[in-house]
């Protein structure tokens, strides 16, 4: 089964792909780039999925289905687009045995199929704003592929939506980006660096993307999520029109926003340590294991019979509680076990714990390891699980502030980058050609942030139009 | 928008597309085929999923996500398999710009790449059963299709299950048939017939398929979901191989079971009337819908005011409420979309009503129109949703026993079911030449049924081995 995790120091990646197969997160696929999401990893994606569904129909959108395969036409019609996507498609070009007049893409995103039907449904501003999500998988031809970083097919909501003006589409990104937010670091226990991607990094067919970007361990930026200002060539290239409140023709203004099965990785990163996973409670599949603890002398069932009882009270507040009570295996080898996987809270209980009427209440960041009555436990797990749910988010911040540096210079900062890593807030003038410089350094502007602090930009020395952040990225 | 219905009774094919349409459950999709399920479509559908999902978890299954694209090798390497789904495949031949070394299928059904991580994951008996779900979109290149009931994209889950013994296997079949006739009558409000699949209408690659069949109104029967023990050919074919309880290399029994999108079709047809849909209550998007009726001489925003009162407190007891108080259409456009929809029950209130401390309160069925006080409207909402649904299911089985006819000699039924449709119990030798003679009358034996009441076959004459039902079918 699960062989001695790779260093977490010295062999970071190594590690990320052998914690995520050992926990039971995914499996290899036999299909190139592909993963299979495991019940473990699958409980807990739809954990953080319940929890962003309810939040996106509560801000007034509704979710649908379109068709997973994308007339070859469709995806040529806006041309940024198509530039962006065309060396990633996977196409359909037989079906039914017969080969296709024209070939279907399988979706790797699905503006062009959805704004073909704004087209048709919006007629009027009466139709106004349309918000519109699905949940989905995508293909992605990707290069070089990991294990829900970055995968040929991956798992999405895609938001999309139509309004009357400029302001209402803007309004509606920075909702959006604000409910990513809340979600990253509120549930995922994850800090987030929030800025607009430079042009060169943009959505392909975007006026302006909004990011997410979460910091590693390493000192490498993952992109989490994005929400875009879609370019009014969308909806001219699909035709959508409404007639404005002034009885003009008008073209409406869109957006989109994605969240992805690579929150899963993010926080596998984050969290995680030498001994597994670290699964923030909040949406953890398991919040509590109890490990039973018999003696040779004690009648194992009465033990099993007393963690049924505690399981079933702390289940009947809704307390994800998993009971290990296998006869065969010793508590070492199931402490080991449910590490790995990264539960948040473990109970023990022996004999004499229940002579006691207690238990021995623990947690997986070795805050604290104590003997707890019978009484008092369901308050003691609510009270430990929101502790280590703000621990977790605390180290995080911690880490990340060590890993985030001011850099003036390229030709300073950059040699220090491309050796060690790290997050570099620096200026810049907006040029793509300073901005080209920072592949020297195998780095890239990871967004625009809201601050100005730095005067001058990084390689020419220009006024500064706006700070940036400056890593490597996966 | 919305144009007349065509008639329920005379023309009910072109009512069904009508309604799908005109009520928003569906849309018609730009690629072959395939359906958008629009908002309020999938609204539906998440509801039947949400209690589906709930009882797959509850009996012990747990969800996973395998890959959209199987390799072509896998497909083929049980011959009953490729041979029934061949006809059927949307085939990836290029992807990243360049033509796969070997062709990729998008799934018809997960049955070979979950069979292939079957052989993977299990090694012993300790690691049975397993239970594995998906949710998930299947692509099946149909040559006529029609919204919800065959697309060529529908969504579903399957169930895939692996077994020490064939006992095992039997009873999870059987566990899997209750649940989903349990959906189908307790929340669907749909009678079903339950059977075996003869061996020309099974699943391609199943030792035996169980069905559930429904009664469509016109007669014709509609397969609304099956459960097969899949053949041992399939452990075989993947290697799927454990050690037994006495140290033995064994096959596993393997299960699957699925449930689709073709639910709401099958919901439409039956339950639908000459105004449109009729949603049962336990799964309605919608469940109560109030119509303020404004009057010339008072103040709109004092009925609005009232009628936003009356929605949160239903609303905080769980009740679906909508609120339509545009001020530009007339109650009877409001009535006519919202019945149209399909909601189950309607709140009307005006400034009278309000003075009185009353709404008036009616049905989708017409059962009754009646003055409700404030005091017990919430009572009076529960039980009323209670009767529509009661109401639902019995019209439902009374019409189904009007369809249903018993027949002896296929040469006397058979020109009737071929002119009038409706079901035929009778009885059948088993032969697959008696099983052919019925294509003479578009016909097909729909599932041999658990009763053995007619003593002959219907065709040759011979002892039946059991009755049969006999229709035709979408």
């Amino acid at each position: 089964m699960s062989t001695k995790l790779p260093n977490i120091k010295t062999d970071f990646s190594q590690w990320y792909n052998e914690v995520v197969f050992q926990s039971g997160l995914a499996d290899h696929a036999p299909v190139r780039g592909c993963m299979i999401i495991c019940p473990y990893g699958y409980a807990l994606w739809e954990n953080i999925k319940n929890r962003l569904d309810h939040r996106i129909k509560e801000t007034g959108h509704h979710n649908a289905a379109f068709p997973l395969l994308i007339p070859q036409s469709f995806i040529e019609k806006e041309k940024q687009h198509v530039a962006g996507f065309a060396p990633e498609l996977a196409v359909v070009t037989i079906a039914g045995g017969k080969k296709l007049e024209e070939p279907l893409i399988v979706r790797p995103t699905s503006e062009t199929i959805i704004h073909h039907m704004f087209a048709k449904w919006i007629k009027s501003w009466r139709d106004l704003p349309m918000k519109i999500n699905q949940w989905a998988n995508v293909v992605r031809w990707e290069m070089r592929t990991r294990p829900f970083l970055r995968t040929t097919e991956f798992w999405w909501q895609e938001g999309h939506t139509a309004h009357e003006t400029p302001q209402e589409a803007q309004d509606e990104a920075e909702l959006m980006w604000k409910e990513y937010i809340s979600l990253y670091e509120n549930y995922l226990a994850i800090p987030v660096v929030f800025g607009i991607k430079s042009e060169s990094e943009k959505f392909a067919g975007a006026d302006r993307t909004y990011t997410l970007e979460g910091i590693m361990p390493d000192g490498k930026a993952l992109q989490l999520c994005t929400s875009h200002i879609i370019s009014q060539n969308f909806a001219k290239s699909f035709g959508i029109m409404f007639q404005d409140r002034s009885g003009n023709q008008a073209h409406p203004y869109l957006t989109s926003w994605g969240f992805t099965t690579r929150s899963i990785g993010a926080l596998v990163m984050v969290h995680g340590d030498e001994k597994g996973l670290i699964i923030p409670p909040k949406i953890a599949p398991i919040m509590v294991v109890i490990v039973p603890i018999f003696k040779k002398d004690v009648d194992s069932s009465i033990i099993k019979n007393e963690v049924q009882r505690i399981a079933q009270e702390l289940r009947a507040h809704s307390i994800a509680v998993e009971v290990d009570d296998r006869e065969d295996e010793t508590p070492g080898a199931k402490f080991y076990k449910w590490e790995l996987k990264g539960v948040p809270l473990r109970i023990e209980i022996g004999p004499r714990d229940i002579a006691q009427r207690t238990v021995v209440l623990s947690d997986r960041l070795g805050l604290a390891k104590e003997s707890v009555s019978f009484d008092q436990l369901l308050q003691q797990v609510k009270e430990r699980a929101d502790r280590v749910q703000k621990t977790l988010f605390e180290r995080a911040q911690e880490r990340q502030q060590q890993l985030w540096h001011i850099g003036e210079k390229i030709s300073v900062f950059g040699p220090v980058l491309d050796k060690e890593n790290g997050f570099y807030q620096t200026g810049w003038c907006q040029q793509s050609s300073c901005e080209a410089e920072l592949k020297k350094y195998s780095a890239t502007i990871r967004c625009i942030l809201p601050s100005n602090k730095l005067n001058h930009c990084f390689n020419c020395d220009q006024a500064s139009k706006g700070d940036i952040v400056v890593a490597k990225a996966y």
